[in-house]
């Protein structure tokens, strides 16, 4: 297996990772063992990580963080409303 | 501020943000609100990337998704044990 399929691959699952989380959250508003400061810094990484792509004009980068950003960005939002 | 230096910044905070979460899990072992599956998806998708690494010799992916792993994979395995 070479190299850029093996990055996709993990690309993939970081980024799809969040969504079980996203949704599980919505659905049970359970938020007492998530942490706030994980996903504050979390989110502020993956938007630099989005800078970084376009400084590159590197697609996959950017694409990847994009969505990871929307998905962590909202379990960052509900943890906000309902700790 | 030179893409490189974005780069480094946005995989401290990436990698560092899993420090937080890991404590709290240990600490207060409130587990139900975690998702079982994302922390599957991210921890095997974090490996692929220090395979990935590995493939490519680029130390920064290997140490940032190497410590990463060991905090994402201490989370899951306290969601395994305290679910």
């Amino acid at each position: 297996m070479d190299a850029e399929l093996v990055g996709y691959l993990a690309a993939v699952l970081t980024t799809s990772s969040f969504l079980p989380q996203a949704l599980k959250t919505l659905r049970t508003r359970d938020v007492s063992g998530i942490s706030l400061s994980m996903y504050c810094l979390f989110v502020s990484g993956v938007l630099l990580w989005l800078v970084y792509g376009v400084m590159r004009q590197a697609w996959p980068i950017i694409i990847a963080n994009a969505i990871t950003a929307v998905l962590a960005g909202s379990v960052l939002v509900l943890k906000l409303r309902h700790r």
